[in-house]
């Protein structure tokens, strides 16, 4: 078959993505971004690559959804509303126009949802596995937003959604064995979630207004929680079970108590935990309902360079054998 | 060897360069950049794979500075001055420590000269080649940058530099024949210049004032050429003893006549060429001499839509066996 030349398979599969006028439709060597007045930019990026943080035969459609989504919950984790991006794309010997074709679908579907448009990239050949690196480009209303550092003593701890399901259902997909006495439309719920995270742009208006602190939950709660409270000076006390699991979770859990742990531990969650001062607690609740996305309190920020102390239902102290997941 | 953690291995190698106010010392998920009044951001990625746009034993150092060099030169055919970057970076098995020192200072050395800060990135593993994709990020105190589709017929066309030591370059680091009767410090020389770009930074002003279409010569003097002109929907008369020639690439194109052509459609120049009309030439001139970077007529811009005519110094038409370099 002839292979597209750069510039063909730019204006067939890309061009009709770049919407956003500073993109002048990916004819040129560079794009502008204007910032209206007032406005700050957030800038995030984050690589994928096939087998280690995607499976190699996931559906293309998938794949780039999934590479602009995990950028896009950096942006809500920061309080700001989605603008633009740019797609490095690295592909594999052998890949295939239709392949492209579908890759190409997923990122309009998602850049129609979230308003976030093709500003420019690049294709280059590799003789490795396919890798994908997305810019992200966000805009708020303000030069603060919510960093990692700002949890103060008394802030409550909350997370959005539901904590676990990217986990457990990247071992679903593997066909792990704690998982075979799962509904198959829970296996296939969790399989789902890892395939497709949401990333919380609902909640990005509330985050921005309250939150002292914020960050996108990528590497397990357990980990990334270690990791806010660390940055910040402080320490907390959490409650395991005031964690939000969906029903699937819930179920794998109830047939594999471990499981609990990979829940709370394992990575791809892609909600928001933030921390959000108590008097601000019922506004912070209200823009959470208002742009419908569940938020759970955990636990309550204390002083002190202390571990998070997590405790179960009577009290007493869990222990998790593995901190943070890492792809790295 | 114990291996860094990815949080390590930014704090040691990264953190240092991330200069940017925006960047927070790379601890946070995203950075933030705010665009002053009146300026606009000009926005452009590269990317670069081992073995396919540098030897994977190259010099660290050389493969980081290339890495923002093909992208600074983006910036200055744009008009732009270089502002700040991000970088990601999939390490193949094997990584070493030193490799990542030596590429970070190389990050380092550039980012001073050209007053580019580290804004963020993503650290990623990979079972494949070294893969590098650069976001680069400059500023312009326009929403007008020069475009490639702005030529008009008698509009003088120019290259800054010299054109070909990047192609040759790599020839001479194969050990192509043709070139075994070089001098030694020619063929270092050409080598050089493939390995180590010179983005024309200095004559961004210069464009930016004075061009009418602006693009970096990536691809090869004839086949960029071409884009150039197709885009603004005109041709152009071009002599081609009136390319600029750097000494060893004379050198080259004496031992071999055929080395011309490689010369001018070969890869790698990262030079600028740009439309200019009549009535600016002066002020150009004068403002690429400002900032110390040579540029040369070539042409002229004409009125149709027939390929460029390349004529010789008995004003033969020229034909050009191959177009464009890709490397895709």
């Amino acid at each position: 078959m002839a292979r597209l030349t750069e510039d063909q398979l730019i204006s067939r599969f890309f061009a009709p993505l770049a919407t956003h006028p500073g993109a002048r439709g990916l004819t040129d060597d560079a794009a502008t971004l204007s910032v209206p007045p007032g406005e700050h930019l957030v800038v995030t990026t984050d690589a994928l690559v096939a087998d280690i943080h995607f499976l190699a035969d996931d559906d293309p459609d998938l794949i780039a959804r999934k590479a602009l989504r995990v950028n896009l919950s950096d942006l809500a984790a920061k309080g700001a509303r989605p603008h633009a991006y740019t797609l490095c794309l690295a592909l594999p010997p052998g890949w295939r126009e239709d392949w492209l074709q579908r890759f190409a679908e997923g990122l309009a579907v998602d850049g129609k949802e979230f308003a976030f448009a093709l500003l420019g990239g690049d294709t280059v050949k590799t003789t490795g596995p396919l890798t994908i690196a997305v810019n992200a480009f966000g805009l708020v209303p303000s030069d603060r937003i919510p960093r990692r550092d700002g949890a103060q003593p008394g802030d409550i701890l909350y997370v959005s959604g539901s904590i676990g399901d990217g986990a457990l259902g990247l071992l679903a997909r593997r066909g792990a064995d704690g998982l075979a006495g799962l509904a198959e439309v829970e296996r296939d719920y969790l399989a789902r979630r890892y395939l497709l995270p949401q990333p919380r742009i609902k909640l990005a208006p509330g985050v921005l207004a309250h939150a002292s602190a914020s960050m996108d939950i990528s590497d397990g709660l357990v980990g990334d929680l270690a990791k806010l409270l660390r940055a910040s000076g402080a320490s907390a006390d959490l409650e395991r079970d005031d964690v939000p699991l969906s029903s699937a979770a819930r179920a794998a859990c109830r047939l594999d108590a471990t499981l609990l742990e990979t829940a709370l531990t394992g990575g791809d969650d892609y909600e928001i935990l933030c921390a959000v001062p108590p008097s601000r607690r019922v506004a912070f609740e209200a823009a959470a309902q208002h742009g419908g996305v569940q938020v759970s309190p955990i636990g309550t920020v204390t002083s002190g360079n202390h571990a998070p102390r997590w405790l179960d239902g009577e009290g007493n102290e869990v222990p998790f054998a593995r901190g943070s997941f890492s792809h790295f």
